[in-house]
């Protein structure tokens, strides 16, 4: 394990997002950080109301770990008033869970087109006008907000906000101590103007997240993800814009993939190590 | 069939990409084609070699049919210098098709990642030196080039232009009507920044198609299109920027998808008529 920044490109270190090992519990995936020497975990809401919010936060503040996110809040985009009301609810209380895991940031996958609808320009509004509703929330807690692009290929389904730019450009109406974005390898890399997008997210990256894009695309194009270093994403340099961008953060490694669900706990987790160390020149951070 | 332009938004009319009809010859689209009074087609290099070129060059013109484009050249991207030589002899051959079958354009698909490299940079460049070599190939012949942007879920394995801003950029490096980009509904509709990019393509839009998006994608991505209708992009709008930014010539109803491809053919062509028709307020031209 290194000590120095420097040697982790300046990132904090490495944090084990728990959609990576989908089939641990809350209380199995800190374990496995501890076991691992990882130092900071990303959360998963299902897997904290499975355990209990109290306990959940008892259990990982006992752990030492840091709660570099926790996933997620969103799905903004409805044509029904009540259900619109209904997510508004429910990302009111994401961002209560947030605060009470002293999570770095409440992660937002906005939602895709409205139900019945193909208007894109709609969809985007009504995501910025439910952030501009959480935005209070989020400062009288505590929380940050970070909206997150998706690949265009979930822009239908899940989230109208397609390059890192769309997200920067919706933070940007609020303050940026409550309203980030992330950046997710995975979601983002295909972009040739990718590196300014990055430069202009300065003071705003509230999250990075890494995973690989491997060939084929699965027939559940989500779980299109491998270990950093499997296949075709120039990691190293999207990691080298996002510092450069003054992100001194966690780096989330969070891998939907069939076969890394699969595989052993321990050996994904030992596997994640690995390559984060060789792709990235890094320890674990501390 | 409605015979003023204005009834077609100003298009010049309706092609039917053989893409759509795969399963059937050259001769046997073209026989689709007249018997459901579409006056064009887009064709493919692999059904015009089955029937020989000088054959489907008589063919197409014994039938009437325009030939909106030829698809496709491209596939640039190689480390191996025999590998790239043999790409550009090939593209070479295609310029000299689609001259003969008198198509308004060659479609190209540029090509992905560089085998073994996760260099984007490098993959573009590669493209634009590619393009430039067989730009004077095209002028001597007279073709069109079509620079096609694909969606970025192609980025790594298929073409590294992802956004049709991209494809502007490169055609612009190049006279007008030597190198144009060709707008797939499809490929760029996720763009928040879409009607910009067709404005700027003013003058550059060599070919139109059109395919819907449908949900879920299935497992291949590339057969995730539908029926103009039957998905979630906003086609009407979509045509509207295209002619607002000068496109006169025809759309190119061009569906990759195994349920279509499983109908019977006059069923397929009567629903691209009838929804082209439905969605565009346009009869198939003349």
């Amino acid at each position: 394990m290194t000590g120095a920044g420097g040697d982790r490109g300046e990132l904090r270190g490495l944090s084990l997002n728990q959609a990576t090992v989908k089939n641990l519990t809350l209380e199995q995936a800190v374990g496995l950080c501890l076991r691992h020497e990882i130092p900071a975990i990303g959360l998963w809401r299902d897997r904290v109301a499975e355990l209990g919010l109290a306990r959940a936060a008892a259990a990982v503040r006992a752990s030492g770990l840091h709660v570099s996110s926790l996933c997620r809040g969103g799905f903004f985009t409805h044509a029904d008033p009540g259900a619109r009301a209904a997510a508004l609810a429910d990302n009111r209380a994401a961002v209560a869970e947030a605060a009470e895991l002293g999570a770095d940031v409440l992660v937002l996958v906005c939602g895709g087109l409205v139900p019945g609808s193909r208007d894109l320009g709609l969809a985007r509004r009504m995501v910025a006008d439910a952030v501009a509703e959480l935005v209070p929330v989020a400062e009288r807690l505590g929380v940050r907000l970070g909206v997150e692009a998706l690949h265009p290929m979930f822009c239908a389904d899940r989230c109208v906000l397609s390059r890192l730019g769309d997200a920067v450009d919706l933070a940007r109406r609020f303050p940026a101590e409550a309203v980030g974005v992330v950046v997710d390898t995975y979601h983002v890399w295909w972009d040739s103007q990718l590196a300014g997008q990055i430069a202009a997210a300065r003071g705003r990256i509230a999250c990075f997240q890494l995973a690989d894009w491997v060939e084929p695309l699965p027939a559940d194009a989500l779980l299109g993800r491998g270990h950093l270093g499997d296949g075709r994403i120039d990691l190293a340099q999207i990691t080298a814009q996002v510092v450069a961008a003054g992100y001194r953060g966690w780096a989330e490694v969070e891998i939907f993939s069939r076969p890394v669900w699969d595989a052993p706990p321990d050996d994904t987790a030992a596997t994640v190590r690995r390559r984060f160390a060789e792709l990235l020149g890094a320890g674990p951070g501390r």
